[in-house]
């Protein structure tokens, strides 16, 4: 079809998704082409705001790499993510809340033994992280893969400013679904604001702060896989977190205690933080 | 605000734009979020495709570098950037219609006196080029700034395969508004498909060509840049090209010739074509 205008053109882009080699691929294709045709014609951009899009998408690209994934912070703070995370996690009560994947996964990081220290050298106050992991029901779950990762007490992961990993590991739980590891205090910090999402955030007049949190990502053989965070309690980003990521059930106390004998009985000389939380998982195709 | 779910979440979002630093920022960021989560809510994908959709946009950046635009591919073959241009020119009686700006432009091609031969050593049959700028109502406008880029005879442009420039150059319209060059006969090509754009094209079941065309941006003090393609008639490609660009005023006949006396005056040993075309631009403000 020829002359196309404003008006013609989104029904013949459809059309030509006729002979998709998936029926999901001509649904997602239909259901794209949709929605963006109608985001321009409601904004109708200038020929320079699409080139302005083009370059920002392309700078976007541009600064992804095996260690910072800016379409990820993309979507976190436009709210995409959390809203996938949402349809993908209709939680049955009594399960753990999901949040946001977030850009700082690795999947390279080592197993440690429960109860292991993973600052690997990193300065800070100290905080003992225990859990348990058990079913909706509270029942223990044995050998669940606990994944774990934090900044530091700066703001800062390890892959944004080392050459190691540190603050991150891989744990199993016992027999009676626990783990532990000892790490350090983490604190709020800014999402990476130096590249097209930064100034993003800048444009749209926002923050770019996530309230202080560790990252789990915990599975186990029969239960759907929960990726999710802990956020500190009192934290001053709580309500305005930039990706959107934070329920009250995911909230606790990251208790700071004087010196003594910390709840796994190690003898601690200097003040240190004390983080529990209870996993529950769902059932797979619960 | 905390706890959002899949119902309150894009309130919320579009709330913390309330302090953009203009306007038209807080109106696209708004529009953009409604229609992607519009979107995100149609098709509710999988945390699997949300990966997918990540790993595509990351992998289109990757591609793009001083010689392909692989964003502007996306955008040609979602038929946006057609949208784009009708909503821009919305084109008065008796201008020459536009057409999509495509990603082989290159800002630094040579300056060339009229009647140059830009092939620049590419071998095929060669063709004449002639053309007239005017205004609306066929008034010459002299020294316009015509510049122009086409495909070689096997459908590769310079920045595809060699190192120099080639079938490209910048021209000034004379007194009378006229201008020529020689090429070669441009040919039917598909789009650059060994990328992501390339994928997802197969995915749709859609084949990647344009029907043969030479593009043209033409300036001139006082009227609208006008950005379009003439296109070869009877080309196979013009009812299914890949971004929907053809219009029927656009085309012309790429007349080829026996030997002899061209338009121009040059003496023609073997077989050329001839391509003719007057172009009329919009009154600045018009």
């Amino acid at each position: 079809m020829r002359d196309l205008n404003e008006h013609t053109l989104t029904d013949e882009v459809i059309s030509r998704f006729e002979n998709s080699t998936t029926p999901r691929a001509k649904q997602i294709s239909e259901a794209l082409v949709r929605h963006l045709h109608a985001f321009v014609r409601e904004i109708e951009p200038t020929q320079t705001e699409w080139e302005q899009a083009i370059d920002f998408l392309t700078r976007t690209g541009h600064m992804c790499s095996d260690k910072r994934q800016e379409f990820i912070l993309l979507s976190d703070a436009l709210g995409v993510s959390m809203l996938v995370d949402a349809i993908n996690h209709r939680m049955p009560e009594g399960v753990t809340e999901s949040t946001v994947f977030g850009p700082f996964y690795v999947d390279s990081a080592a197993e440690f033994e429960s109860g292991s220290d993973i600052t690997e050298g990193i300065e800070g106050m100290r905080m003992l992280i225990t859990g348990t992991v058990s079913d909706q029901h509270g029942q223990p779950i044995p050998n669940a893969t606990v994944d774990l990762w934090q900044s530091d007490t700066e703001g800062f992961y390890d892959v944004q400013r080392l050459d190691t990993l540190a603050l991150r590991g891989r744990f199993h739980s016992d027999a009676e679904g626990k783990f532990s590891c000892w790490s350090v205090r983490p604190s709020a910090y800014p999402i990476p604001n130096d590249g097209p999402v930064g100034q993003m955030l800048e444009l749209q007049g926002r923050h770019p702060y996530r309230p202080a949190h560790v990252h789990f990502m915990i599975g186990a053989d029969g239960y759907e896989t929960l990726v999710t965070h802990v956020f500190a309690a009192g934290d001053k980003y709580l309500d305005s977190d930039v990706v959107f990521g934070v329920k009250n059930s995911l909230i606790r106390d990251f208790v700071v205690h004087e010196t003594g004998t910390a709840p796994d009985g190690t003898e601690m000389a200097e003040p240190y933080a004390y983080l529990h939380y209870d996993f529950r998982l769902k059932k797979a195709g619960a």
